[in-house]
């Protein structure tokens, strides 16, 4: 703390107290010499705002990433459609003649959801629309059945021996040596039915969908509720019908939901999405297990399905959930993030980074999470290569690889990167929407602020001159607590949340018109800061 | 039509051209009368007001309705959900201590979607939402190719074969005979393995579900586009992706899809959900085959996927998808509307007649469509009661069974009922939300209209006075053909087609405060007309 004020104070004297000879041996400027500085920009600024909104790049960003998404479709982590689309954008990057096009490798988690599905058994059948939370375990191959189902039937039946069977033959074996038929459910079928059954693997993989959970469920409010009733608990599949609060304040639900509901003995737990709204969509995303807690399967439920069963709760009414998820996390995998430059004129080792994430949750097409912030991002670099221009600094497009689950990509480029922090002039993230943009938001020092604040000036032809408190991005916070610049879109994101990390989250939300302003302001902050004389102060 | 303006022109003669002797012998009222008369009633509508909004009664619409349709869930008819209905209501609506609790039989088709998918198979694999539409038949039960699949399975073969077998056995016994091994997709597999499998009907029901259409869209974006490109649609599934104008206006493609796309040689149809907002969300309806036209499976798909599908086509690439719907018809099923009353006092044949739908679709838990409609409906019965009020004519509540498929139990109603028209004094019906309340909309002479808006200046203390052109709803459309005064409650319905006959009508949307508003209007409207001295001129 007491370091940071001393930062900022050797920062501060010069602008006020008079002028001292910089690094290249030249006075600094006044705020007034750097406003000036910035207001030379005005027609380059007009030029790239023009292209962007009303010129041949009309639309540009919109149309690639709906190529993109329409053809690669989401891109989980670990999954083929993150490397297709790593190798989409090598290619796209190479063919839009943009310079040190490269990947640098990074390992990656790998998680898939497999099959999933619950349904409410009592007090009557009802689908239950879900998603599995990424790093979820599945339910138990064996089944778990704490509440008596309302039938068992001799598919049922099958599909336990045939589960069983996988771990352990001792059952079937069992079966049958009692001879040419079996007795299940009431019926007897023929022996060698089952023993075919058995090695007919691709069959056994479908009934196997059909193993999970049958409990009980427990509805909760919040973690409190959790706490007070958590002799209820065991057992049970817990229920989270926490309200919408703000995304940072109730996601926490979704995060540690399964650790807090396995420490009181729950058997799995179901959460209600995290969502602003809903239209019975479920959302996904990352969930953390804690060491020494039982891993519990656990999953997001729509709003709609969470208030139900929360009203049925209240009734007194019982309510039992059958859970079925087949998630699996395999070895960590290999990824990387892309990059593409324009070299700097005059300092080439000097970066502005302008970033979104290439990956995406597996549903929906990523479109907005994060496809317009990686677009808008690609889009800054082919501005300012259409208009011929090539700022002072190297103005570098990073689309990180591995964010969805906790900035991965990022964090292994930091480690290879940050020796050269001190050449890191701003890390931007765009990856908050890039619907109507209302500005930038920004973290460093007064000064820089300052200085960026006037930069916002040149938006004026687009109206979108604000500066906001601070930048946010889990790919750029590594560099902004080491004290680099960092500055983020800040965009209306009032419908952001409706969409985020569900299967609502396509094309369909994103606008041409929205992305090419978004663009604009991307640009031109990007390309005045690589320009300026002087790296921003920090 | 000059009948019509003859009626309107005797009514119209007594209240301008002075008195003449009316039925029970008085003088008719001259407009400044029946205004006094209205102005009357201002204290009842206060209580009414009070009851609903503030009292005891507050919150009781909403909290029975969402008991009820958390109970039953979605009720489409044919089912057991909307048998267990009406059974519910009969039972409830004697507990409530209402009159002449009954049912009156009726006949409403009965159709079951089955299990259903869809599945893009080219140009990337991607789960297509789907709702069957009404009425559709089932994809064939052998299947149909027109696009080659990416790669036929051992599974798929069998699942061929099951199919197959279902109606003829020529084709396994053709496989059997080869061998005591069967060659399928390059393998081979022991022979009684495909016996025995046979033989095990419960799972035989599984892999046919996975019997379908695989054929190559055709996107279109309206029916002339259709009728235009006609030569390729043959063999194709065509897809609709028209824009949402009006609800009025767009269905047309859902109704009349199937019909115009087969007549050009499509094997099946999917239509862009009737939806003004989507997050993913499919929305089913009634559709209509045509007499000497081919019967093509239908079923609607999110906006999403027909924009993405849309776009697709636009970039020249081809679309194959995979189609399996189990819908069936059954034969025509008992159901009943569900009646009761309150007598009137002085002229019990006289009928003040509210109502709403109580069947829904199958999806969600038609709480907003007719939940809410018929639950305010049986509230204003309620508020009545207990506020010890008895209206001289009868306030009769009617819950539809079949509204869904047009209307069936209303018509049958109406052909029951329609030989004492004449004392059918006003027929209500909620059917298009119970958003917040804007005021009512009404069918009728411009002095019945006279009328009834000076009834609704006793919605003045919640500020609720309008009325607008004119009544609406499937179920009262018969009487008011016919000339009877008809009203419709018209509330906010902005968000109406984002929920409507989709997975996302459920409580969730619901509001108690807007639904005890909604249940005030309707019972001050519904109690005033019941109790005044005349019925409303016709």
């Amino acid at each position: 703390m007491k370091y940071l004020f001393l930062i900022f104070f050797i920062n501060f004297l010069p602008q006020y107290a008079g002028k001292s000879l910089s690094r290249d041996g030249n006075y600094p400027k006044t705020f007034e010499d750097i406003k000036k500085e910035i207001a030379g920009y005005s027609s380059i600024a007009k030029a790239i705002i023009d292209l962007a909104v009303h010129g041949k790049a009309q639309n540009r960003s919109y149309e690639r990433l709906a190529v993109f998404a329409d053809t690669i479709g989401p891109r989980l982590s670990g999954s083929k459609n993150l490397d297709a689309a790593i190798k989409y954008m090598f290619s796209a990057l190479q063919e839009d003649r943009l310079e040190n096009v490269h990947l640098e490798p990074v390992k990656v988690p790998h998680w898939e959801r497999g099959e999933e599905f619950a349904v409410m058994l009592e007090p009557r059948n009802h689908s239950i629309a879900i998603l599995g939370l990424g790093s979820s375990i599945a339910t138990p191959p064996e089944g778990f059945v704490s509440a008596e189902p309302q039938q068992i039937s001799f598919l049922t039946l099958l599909i336990s021996i045939c589960a069983l069977t996988e771990d352990s033959t001792g059952c079937i074996s069992c079966l049958l040596a009692s001879g040419d038929r079996v007795k299940m459910g009431g019926d007897d079928y023929p022996g060698p039915l089952i023993h075919f059954l058995l090695e007919a693997i691709p069959l056994r993989s479908i009934w196997h969908k059909l193993i999970g959970i049958t409990a009980e469920v427990l509805v909760v409010t919040s973690f409190d509720e959790l706490h007070r009733r958590a002799q209820e608990a065991k057992g049970k599949i817990v229920v989270y019908n926490q309200p919408f609060i703000t995304y940072s304040e109730t996601v926490q639900y979704r995060s540690r939901g399964a650790v807090e509901a396995a420490k009181v003995g729950a058997v799995a737990s179901l959460i209600r999405s995290i969502a602003s709204f809903s239209i019975h969509s479920p959302h996904t995303g990352w969930q953390n297990y804690q060491p020494g807690v039982p891993q519990i399967p656990t999953a997001c439920i729509s709003v709609e399905d969470a208030e139900m069963m929360s009203r049925m709760s209240l009734q007194g009414t019982k309510v039992v959930v059958y859970l079925k998820m087949g998630a699996k996390t395999y070895p960590d995998s290999s990824s990387f993030n892309t990059v593409a430059e324009i070299v700097g004129s005059k300092y080439p080792e000097q970066i502005v980074l302008v970033s979104g994430h290439l990956d995406s949750w597996d549903v929906g097409q990523g479109a907005m999470d994060d496809g317009g912030g990686a677009f808008i991002s690609w889009e800054a670099l082919s501005l300012v290569k259409d208009l011929g221009l090539r700022p002072k600094r190297t103005l570098r497009l990073v689309l990180w690889t591995g964010e969805e689950q906790g900035g991965i990509g990022a964090e292994q480029y930091y480690q290879l990167h940050k020796k050269n922090i001190s050449n890191f002039d701003v890390v931007m993230e765009s990856d908050e929407g890039t619907f109507r943009p209302m500005g930038l938001a920004f973290t460093g020092t007064d000064e820089a602020r300052d200085i960026v604040k006037e930069i916002m000036t040149l938006l004026l032809p687009i109206n979108i001159t604000d500066i906001y408190d601070t930048a946010d991005g889990t790919d750029i916070d590594y560099w902004m607590r080491d004290g680099v610049p960092g500055a983020s879109l800040r965009d209306d994101i009032s419908k952001y949340f409706w969409f985020h990390h569900s299967h609502g989250d396509t094309m369909t939300v994103q606008d041409p018109n929205q992305m090419n302003l978004c663009a604009a302001v991307w640009t031109v902050v990007s390309y005045v800061i690589a320009d300026m004389k002087e790296m921003l102060p920090r």
